[in-house]
Order: structure tokens, then sequence, then C-alpha cells
């Protein structure tokens, strides 16, 4: 399934783009993005054509638009959200003697676009001869700072290399840019074509200030700039601002070898409650910040905060370089996602692109947060808040499904359930124990009490009642659960799904576990000891269907008696099924879209004996087709802890490459989180064996053939750990912090700041490599040393 | 669930209503409309206004509009079909003394209108005193022919009662009059505002001619008008024409007791190939041929037409007229919904309103032509055929889905997929086995070796390949059906649906047999005797759920295993539970809409002991809340079959009172075909008792208190049977052809046309009463003596 890259080099801490290849601007638009949880620009060339995706966004900002049904139905939302894009400010348009710089005429000489993982910045350096042969050096660096949420800035120079050159740069702020719109709906489309309504706009000097407003959702948004302008004498500026577009037009004849040089201060702010003039001056304050920071303290502080990431998250891999700065890139779009995201949701492609409609879903709690958990808590914490922020939402939604506690949406930006389809959608309610389980991650890596009565109990307990109201007892007294969607999507409305009833048992514990913790704060959410009963005995009674003629868990009731996917007789360009076969067929077969039950034997590892993992794992292994990306990171992780260290590494190549090398043909419309995140998981959770055990981590180290050395950083209960893996031994350094008890292969350890330990990796018994389906097995990955 | 009747009055033969209420216009326009099963006039007043819903159809003319999805899927139907209100020709509007005649204003004296259903036509007589004080009489008698498919006719009079009057009738043909449109989508309003775009008008004399087309659908539509009139020599005739509009303006001046008779014929007539010249022509001369009979034979042809109908369908009540009524009702609303259909579906809703967009389901083949079969078989022999040319697109269908062998649409009017939710669509797969019920039953009725040979042997064939497609074999050798829905529409894509596989089982083995007989028409459809045995086999290995512990079948796998609906918490103003619940949780419950085991063991009683039928059929009782009307009748015939005859009775006045008693309130958008032949399935199949017995028909009569005779005729291989049960005996009297060999109770017996056969009804166990659940006990039928 691996094809060709997209052409990017391999260098540990850059990605590097030498030509410029417009048959692929709109994914390079998407890596080259940066971000910082609150806003996101898009790798749009400075002077804003060609493109293949014109993006800016606001976490959070969106606009409403119907949800059609050819047959409606009790529940089924009725109105969607899809992220907009906001005010443009990355236009730098440039005259060189009166011919626009357009890459697509003249020639351009030399490209290269570096985003740099350590500065946290995108520079680009261009030589360029216009039409009439004027030979200009352009040099832009970008950064959304980490420091400063409101706040991006753009280095722009020019200098002429040939003859005296007049050159104009033009720095915009756009609103209601055109962009491509959705085609097969025509209601959509009239929706999102020009989703801001001026409110104000406002200029002084280089200073410009436009106020929008969606018209549905009614969010208001504020996008300011400023300008530093450095240049010869003769240097002038020009300024005119209409409610769309606000424009700084600076004017300068440069002499062969002079430079003009423009900072470009951006702030941008957005609420759906604060007054336009309230918002004008907050994005005003933000400018003045930033500008009293200035473009030398913005590049420092970007630094400062990401080194100080790279050190709780380090990942080394000697013997593949490729994947090491895939890792890297992966680590750093997420920090970009979720940094300073705070009150909002991490998107399933961050603000990277418009695909998914801007929707989070449990990819952000599942795949996403576990890797912020080790490394940034504090994002994750924040990811957390901000679903309890939606509890009212979500406690709404169970009601008006007949249900108590609370239902979260599948997909949403706000809180509302945007899901039109609700086999996958509403009815996947594992999303509920996804959050829980975060929770129970998060509080367990940090010992975060002051979340945990304030906000994850109340996710627990809400959660626990929703299992409970959807759950029933047989007549034989076990807890069942008919009737739900479980992560695989080639499987719907199934009973008993192993994988959703093993995570509400967690859930209904932890909820039990918590409330009796926290017996004030629980009581005030109305838990008594009757109600924590209910939840521990019904985590008791949970059933978890089991095929004793086949010895495998069945992924829910039934499943293992249906027929088994024609794979044999399906094309490599029948791939993603759900493009080319109907739901009715794929739901009643064996076939896996993506890891469920095996989902269930990394999460839940407790729960399944080492045979069962071994059998399970086998025989999921010839039903998956992979057709998510989310599926390779949790095959990788469990062919990992069984011993198939060679086919987790050929996994691990493909989830690191989903989007470095468009594995999906969707990175245009923006990354995969959770795949960016999923190559830490692999090589932590997977290589480093990584579980949790209520506070005391386990490892189980295992390399595959060709890499030498895996070295990890994990932030652990205000520890730094150190895991270093060879083949034959781990190394466990504590960096800081009190010493930790751990788990090496099952065996008790104890690491101290001033003791590091060093174990030796046991031998392992050999198994066979299991088989996929026809025509769906990973690439062999060859390291390329 | 028996609310108030519409207060229409209780005579043999008549349906009248004695006052107009303007709150039950629409269910009235419903309960009077006239058809042939080509053409359909909703019962709207002659004038035109007031009116409910305006109506005039034309069977198979329909108008495209797009279904639309808020999550699109592969195979999901893009575009959709719907009836359209064609030209129409009824309106005659009137003005006295220039003031027009509307109920609304002025005095109605007296008002009545009579459905007559032997004379197959529509009366109504009106006083009424103008606003300014004159009085006159309107009477008018309807018909749309049976004999003439093309031809209605109304004979319409005015009389002056008071002083001298100037009358004034304006005759038309109106295209694309308003009608209320769905407000919930704007494309599909706007498609079908104004669906008709003039090809052609034209005007002769008294004669005009509108020819339409529908815009998406292509479809070409031709009305036409004629009159004859009588009244005193003042009488004038103006006539216009424009392309929306023909008008005929009669103009009398009337003196006390003087009187204007207009005859006005129509002609209509459709095509999706033939030219505007064509149609023209085709409308004209069907005109001509009703001129030539004249009213006086039209009317002694419908006459004639009913009394053979009557004659082989004839069902007597003694005891509960309102019964006896309301079943000749119903039998008479089949035949006008299917006598002259011929090329075309019966829809759901006959041609009697827009319900469900005028398409037809599998309501036609399980619950309508079984009444047809035995009563004008003819006309359900067209209903098959017409299944029968819609197997190209059936087969493009399941090509499409994956599949061998044809899918028929679970709702269409030209052959198309029309249902845009699939999982109680697309997945309903249990149709195809409906349609080759229906051929074996009517093969087995009629012995019709042409039609066997032809059509039915290709239907069994193709659907029999479906059947072999969809199914597969388990570990076990066991053939099983997974991931379908049954006629239960609160359940959906289960595994081994117990009336799917059993009916499926009934598909493959008529298939074999029928491939067998007709070795070579079969070879030419491909069938060879490899294929004729994996059917056998198939259907010898069909998998058949039980519940080992509960001693019943599960509706389908793990059925008895869900929890059972809250009923006891759920209010009369929650029901229909599809309105107020999502389908999710329907799905996950045990909660029945309607019959789906009990529909198995009816169709297929030969697959149940006696034991288990009553035990399954107390089982779903408890279950089964009646959301469809197709429901009661099912539970009706079961119940007589085991002895429940109270129970029957009490479903059957439900079940006969569907329209007549707007029980599911929307009769105003037509009258429920299937309902309204269930009356005569649940006397005959089930106070009758009558199953088929491959060639001997079987009986099993049986009456509930309160009913001391119950005669029913028969039509079967050329005999026309009559039966008759009294409380202790059977009478079996065949009235025409060869002996004829039956059962009675098991018994062999032979009735011959010299000596009719009287037989003991044998005494049966009592069985305790079955109990509905909570509030959805069907009323207590007390017959009215």
């Amino acid at each position: 399934m691996i094809e060709a890259g997209l052409g990017f080099k391999t260098e540990p801490w850059l990605v590097r783009e030498a030509t410029l290849d417009l048959g692929i601007l709109a994914q390079s638009e998407s890596i080259f993005a940066l971000a910082n949880g609150h806003l996101g620009l898009r790798g749009n060339l400075d002077e804003g054509e060609p493109y293949g995706l014109p993006g800016t966004y606001l976490n959070g900002v969106h606009e409403l638009r119907p949800l059609p049904y050819a047959e409606a139905g009790f529940g089924y939302p009725e109105s969607g959200q899809t992220c907009i894009n906001v005010t443009n400010g990355k236009v730098l348009r440039l005259l060189v003697d009166d011919e626009p710089f357009d890459v697509r005429y003249g020639t351009l000489e030399s490209h290269e676009r570096v985003l740099d993982l350590r500065a946290g910045t995108l520079r680009r350096e261009v030589v360029w001869v216009s039409p009439a042969g004027q030979r200009i050096r352009v040099t832009s660096v970008r950064l959304v700072s980490f420091t400063q949420r409101a706040v991006a800035a753009i280095e722009y120079q020019v200098e002429a290399l040939g003859e005296s050159a007049r050159i104009v740069v033009q720095s915009e702020l756009v609103a209601n840019e055109p962009i491509p719109l959705p085609e097969n709906d025509p209601r959509v489309a009239a929706a999102l074509e020009a989703p801001l309504q001026s409110e104000d706009h406002a200029l002084r000097g280089a200073t410009a200030v436009l106020v929008h407003r969606t018209e549905r959702s009614g969010l208001r948004v504020a996008a300011a700039m400023d300008h530093i302008v450095e240049g010869p004498d003769s240097t002038d500026t020009v300024s005119e601002c209409d409610p769309d577009i606000a424009r700084v037009a600076i004017t300068a004849v440069l002499q062969p070898g002079e430079r003009l040089r423009i900072v470009k201060m951006l702030a941008y702010g957005w609420s759906s409650v604060r007054s336009r003039q309230a918002l004008r001056d907050q994005v005003a304050a933000a400018l003045t910040a930033a500008r009293h920071t200035r473009w030398t303290g913005l590049l420092d502080e970007q630094r400062r905060f990401l080194d100080t990431y790279w050190d709780r998250t380090a990942v080394e891999l000697d013997g593949d370089p490729e994947i090491e700065q895939a890792a890297r890139f992966g680590l750093f779009h997420v920090l970009q996602a979720s940094a300073r995201a705070e009150g909002r949701a991490i998107p399933a492609k961050g603000l990277t692109g418009t695909g998914y409609d801007g929707h989070a879903f449990w990819d952000t709690e599942t795949f996403v947060l576990p890797v912020l958990t080790s490394s940034l808590p504090e994002a994750a914490r924040d990811a957390l808040r901000w679903r309890h922020s939606i509890l009212p939402a979500a406690r709404e939604r169970a009601a008006a499904l007949g249900h108590a506690g609370a239902a979260f949406p599948w997909r949403t930006i706000d809180g509302q359930e945007c899901s039109g389809y609700w086999p996958a959608g509403t009815a996947a309610f594992h999303i509920n124990a996804d959050i829980a389980d975060a929770v129970v991650r998060y509080v367990d890596a940090t010992d975060d009490e002051v979340f945990e009565a304030a906000e994850g109990l109340e996710l627990l307990v809400e959660t626990a009642r929703l299992w409970c109201s959807l759950g029933h007892r047989d007549r034989h007294g076990r807890f069942r659960i008919s009737g739900v969607t479980g992560p695989d999507e080639y499987s719907a409305l199934a009973d008993d799904n192993v994988y959703t009833n093993l995570m509400a048992q967690q859930n209904l514990r932890a909820a039990a576990d918590a409330a009796e913790r926290y017996l004030a704060e629980s009581g005030r959410l109305g838990v008594d000891e009757e109600e924590r009963t209910t939840w521990q005995a019904a985590a008791e009674a949970m059933y978890v269907p089991w095929d004793a003629e086949l010895a495998v868990h069945p992924q829910a009731e039934l499943f293992t008696s249906h027929q088994v996917w024609d794979f044999e007789n399906t094309g490599p360009d029948q791939y993603p099924l759900f493009l080319h076969f109907p739901y009715f067929d794929l739901y009643r077969r064996q076939v896996v879209k993506q890891a469920d039950l095996v989902l269930a034997m990394q999460l839940r590892d407790d729960a399944f004996t080492e045979e069962q993992k071994a059998r399970n794992f086998a025989y999921y292994e010839a039903l998956t087709v992979r057709d998510s990306s989310l599926s390779g990171i949790t095959q990788a992780v469990l062919a990992a802890e069984l011993g198939h260290l060679d086919l987790a590494y050929d996994y691990l190549a493909e989830v690191v490459q989903m989007d470095l090398h468009d594995l999906a043909h969707n990175t245009a419309n923006g990354l995969h989180m959770a795949s960016l995140a999923g190559a830490w998981t692999v090589l932590v959770a997977g290589f480093g064996g990584l579980r949790a055990r209520a506070g005391r981590p386990a490892f189980a180290p295992r390399l595959p053939n060709g890499i030498s050395r895996l070295a990890f950083n994990l932030w652990y209960r205000r520890r730094n750990l150190c895991v270093t893996a060879t083949p034959g031994q781990a190394h466990y350094e504590l960096k800081a912090g009190e010493p930790l008890t751990f788990f090496h292969y099952g065996e008790e350890a104890l690491a101290t700041v001033d003791e590091p330990v060093k174990l030796a990796i046991p031998a392992r018994p050999a198994r066979p490599r299991p088989s996929q389906p026809y025509g769906r097995e990973p690439v062999r990955r060859i390291p390329p040393g």
C-alpha cells in the first residue's frame, strides 16, 4: 500500500521541499501548515496564488449548514457545522516592475520551503526572474506563535538581484476569498460561499482591522494586521480599507543588492458573545503585545517553547532516519493542533484543512491524547475540559435519545451532533467510553486531582450513567449492550461488541472508583452508594462474547458466523471498500475496516490472556483491510506485543507516511492527526511496550530488525523518564523528579535520578507472521541503511 | 385504538355521507375516490373548491426528485419518483346569477354523497341557496370506467328550485393546479410545483385536448373532454383554450323546475415513448368510443363488470353489518386500484392520493394479490407481469449491490429503487421472496401455465439467484442469510430473520420445481441441473433459529436476548414509536411494529407445529404494537387459527376501520390498499381458515361470538366455490366448474356442482387470550346487534 512519497527531504528536524510541484500544492499546503491549536494557517504561498485550498482557521469558528435526509427519522440532527476559512492575513502580493510575482509565470530559478520543527517556522526562499527579465530573491519566514495564541507573524524580504527594480508589496487582510466548494449539494455551497458578513473595518497608518460575523452560527471574528517596514529611503506606504479587504501597499525602488524587509504582525480573535468593540480591542491589544515582543522576540519564544516540548517528547531511532523524522513531524503537528486549543476541540485534521468539516471525533481521545498526556499534559487536560464544557449538549442529546447520562456527539465542532449517518454515528456510543478512558489515562499519568475532582469525575459519572441506561440484564443476569457500533465501521448495530463492552466496563469501574474517592463531589452530582453499587455490579456482570468453536473473541455477537469477505475477487481499485460496495453488504460479512477487537486488546490488555491475544490477532489480521488510517497504529502495537516485530515495523512505516506520502489521497484537505500521533504510539506503546498500570507504567521494549536503538522520553507524574532500547537491553533513566516504580516485562523496577536502570530484554517465542487479506499486506519496510 | 368513525352510514352496498364536514374533506376525497387502476379521480367536489387535496392520477405518471443525503454512501439512490397530479378534468364550476356555487357561502340546505359499490359511481345531490337567495339543486354522478380504461364521465344537472335563474357551468381541463407541497425540502417542492409543461392545446366546439410533458421524467400526458348538453332552447356554449386550461362555458336561463344537464366525457392517456400526435389521437379515439357508448351505456357496462366481480368475491356476514359493508368497501377499492392497471404497479394507496409518493411496496404481493388471485385473477396476473417488466431494473440493482439475480426495489413507480433509507429499504430483501410467493399462489389458484412459463418462471429464477447470492453456508453447512431486514420495521439488519429465511426457502424450492417442469424455458434462462440442485440444497440447508430456552422462534438471531421495550412507561401519545424514539433504540429492543414471525406462521404454516404457533403467537402478541396498518390483518388470521376468535374479531374491526375511521390519521393522503384487502383476508383466511395446499385449498372455518353466518365466494381454477360457515357447520357449494377436492380441518372432501357438502366444525381446545403491550390492546368488538 505504500506509494511514492511527495518528495520531501529527510533531515532530522526539518521537512524540506527543494522544488515546487504545483501538482501537489494542496498536499504541501497541509504539510506546511502552521498552527497553535487556536489559529491555523495553511502553507499557502505568500502571494496567495496559485493555491490548492486557501485556509486560515480559528478553532471553533464554523457556520451551520442543513443536513438533508431522503427519509427523515426521529433524532436525526438537522443542522451540521462546518469550519470556515476566516479572514486571510497571510497575503503579501508582490509587483516587480508592474508584473505580479506568480510562480506560474516568468522563471522560478530556485525554490525552497523548510518546515523547521525546532524553530516552529516555515521558511521560504525563492529566486525568480520576471517575464520582463527582472531577477529577485524573495525570502519569508512565517510563524504562528505558541506563546501568544492570537498572533501570527511573517518576515518578508525582497532583494533585487539584477537591475534596479520598482517593488510594490501589497499586504492584505481578505475576507470571503473564493474557495472550492462542494458540488453535490447546492444548499451547502450557498451556506459557505461567503460566510462572513462585515461588521466593522478600520485603518490607521499601516494597521488595519476587519470584524465580521457569520450569518447562521452568529460568531464574531476579528482580524488585524500591522507592519514594520525597512527599506531604502524612498520607501513609501499607502493603506486602504473596505469591508472585506484591507490593503497596505509598500513601494520601494531597490538598487541591485538592496532589500525591502517587511514584518507583518497578525492578530485574530473570535467570540460568540463578546461585542464588536471588545473584539476589536482584543486583537489590537494582541498586536500591541506582539509588536512589543518584536520579530526576534517571537522567534525566541517559539524556540524556547519547542525546546521544552522536545525535551519531554524526544524520540530517537537509530537505523531509520526517515521514520525518525516522520515521527518528529507528527509530534510537531500534534502540538500545533493542540498546544493552545484550550477551551476548544482538537479536530481530526487539526487546523490544517477543512477535511471532515473541521470536526472532532473519538480519534482525539483514543489516538491523540495518549501522546499529549505523556508530553504536554496541560493540552490533554484542556482537551478533556473541552469535553466537559460540552456536557450540557451531551446530556441533552442523551435525553433526546431516551437515555440517561451524557451521549457525546460522534462528530462536532461546538458540541452538537453533526453526524448525518447514524448507524456509524449516533450508534457508535463507544466514544463515551473512549473519553472516559482518556480521563483515566490522564489522571493516571499526572495525578491531577484538581482536574479529577472538578471535571474528570463528572465525565466519568455521566458516561457511566449512559452505559447503565444503554445496557440491560439478560435472563441470566449478564449485562449486555445491544445494537451499537464499535470502532470498525464495516460492522454496525451489533450486539455486545467486545471493544464497547470492555471499555464500558472500565468506564463503569472508573466512575464507581472516582465517585467513592470524591464522595462530596460525586454526591453533588447525585451519585449515592446505590448508584455506585449499580455501576460496579454492571461492570462485574459485563458480558463478553466468546466463540468457543474457533477459540477467538468474536468482534461482536454472531460476527464469526458471518461470511468472510471475498478478498480474492476484490481488486486493488475496489479499496476503500465503502466507496465500491454498499454498507449493507459490508455489515453482513467478516471484513474489518479498522482495528476493533484488536484495539480492545491494546486498551484493555488486562482482559485477555496471551494465548487469546495471539489467536485473536491472527484471526483479525486476516480480515482487516485498513480502509481507515487509524487501523495500522493499533495493528502495529499488537504486532509488536506479540513478537511480530517486522510486521509492526511495516505498519509503522505506513502510519508515518500517511500524510508525507499522501497514502489516503486526501492530505490535500488536511493532515491526519491520529496518524501523526500514531507514530509516537507505535514507537512507545509498540516497540517500547508502554501500558498504563495504575501509577506504575509498564514497559516491554523490543526492536525490529534494522533498528539498533530506540530512545524516547516520557513525562509522567512530574518526572521525565528516558527509555532507551537496544536489541538486547533496555535502559531507564530518570532525568527529573521523584523515584519511579515501573515494570519491565512484568518485573517491578525502580528508577531514580541518580541511578539509571539497565535491564535485559528476555527472549520471546517466535510465532508465525499472521497473514492479511489478499492484496492488503503492508509493504515490507527495508531500513534505508 | 379504535376511534370514532368519520360518520359514513352503514348500508350493505353503499357508503353514504349525509352531511358535509369540511374538517374531514380530505379524508372523504380519498374514500370517495374513483379509479380503475389506470386513471384515478379523488372525490373532490365538482366545483373544485374547497378541497383537501385535489387529485387526478394516471398510474405510472411521475416526476423525478432529488434524494439528498447528509452523508452519502455507495448504492444510495440519488433520484426518487413522485406521482403527480395530472390535468384535472373533474372541474365543473357553477355560477348562479353571477354568484359562484361554493358550499362555504350561501346555505347548504341538503347534501348527500353516495359511493355505490355495485353501480361503480359516486352520486352527489345538493340543494343550495345562494347568498342572494336563489335556490338550486345540483346532482352529479361520476364514474371512472372499468370497461373503457381511458374514460371517465360525469353527469351534471342543475335545477332551479325557486325563481328563474341564470346559470353558467364552466367545464374545465386544468393543468398545474396549485396543490399543497411538502415544506421540509425546497428542492422537492420546486420539482413538483408545476410539473407539467405544455406541448399542445386544441379546441373544437365543446371538445378540448391538452397535451403536457413532465420535465425530468419526460412523460407525455394527454387529457381531453367532450360535452353533451341538454337544456332550455336558450342554452348557449362558448369554449376557449390556453396551454394550461381549456374551458367550455354553458349558459342557460332556467325557469323554476327546469334543468340543465351536462354529460362530460373525459379521456386520458400517457406515454414515455409515443409522440404528441399519437397521444392526441389516442385520447380523441377514446372520447369517440365513450360518446358512442353514451352515458347510459357506460353505466350499464360499469354495473355488469361489477356484477361479475361481486359474484366471484361475495362476502356476507350476518351479525355485523358494519363490518360486512366495510369489507365490501375494501374489495371495491382493491378492484379500483387494480382492475385495469395492466402493465403498471398497484400502489400502496392505489390511485386515491399521493401518500408514499404513489409508490408500490411488498404490500401489493403479500396483502393485495391474495384477494385478487381469488376474485379477479387477471388483475393479479397483470400485477405480476408488471414485476416481470421491471426485471431489467431489478437485475441492474442486484448487480450494483454486488449480487446475482434480481433485487426488486423496496418502493418504486417505474422500477427504480426510490428508498432513501436503506436499512428498512434496500436491506428488506424479503420483498423478492414475497413476489415469488405471489407467483406461487397465483399459479396454484389459476393453473395459468402460459403465465408460469413466460413470466412466473423467470421471476422465480431471478429471485432464487438473489437468495443464493445473499446467503452463505456456515462452518456447519447451514444456509444463512445475514444482515437483512424482515417485515418488522422496528428491527433491521438482523441475521437469519425467520420470515425471510422461510420465504427464501419456499422461493428456492419453487424456482427449482418450476425450472424442472419447464426445462426448455429455464434452459433459456441459463438454468442447468447444477443450479437447480444448488437451489434445492440451499433450501434444505436453510437455517431457522430457535430459542430452546424460551421454546419460541426468535424473530431473528439474538432477538429474544434483547431488552423488552418498556411499554409500561410509554404513553399513548408516544405511538407510533418511530415518531418519538430513534431507530437505533427501537432496533435493539424487543418491540415489534408489525407481524413478522407471525406472518411467517401464516404464509409458511407448514413450517411450524401447532404448539410452536401457539407459543410464538402469545410471545409476539405481547411485543407487537401495530404501528403499521399491515399488522392487524396477520394477527387476526393467526388469532383465528389458534382459536382466539374474539381477538381476531377485534383485530378485524380495526382493520376494516383503518380508513373509514381514519385510524392512522393519514387517510387524507389516500387509502390503505393493504388494509382494504385485509378485511377479506381476515374473513377468508382467518375465520374461513383458507390456506394454499398445492391445488387443493384447505379450510377451517370458525366464527367469533356474535356472528351467526359468514359466506364468501372464491374463484379457484375456473371454479366458483361458495363457503358458508355457521357456528357448528360449514357448507361448501360449487357454483360453477369441475369438481374440486379441498380440505376441511385437514380432512379431504369433494365439492361438485350438484352436491354441496355440509361438514361439522370440530370442537377446539380453549387457549387463554394472549395479551398485548400495555395500552395497545385492540378495542373489544361488540357486534352492533
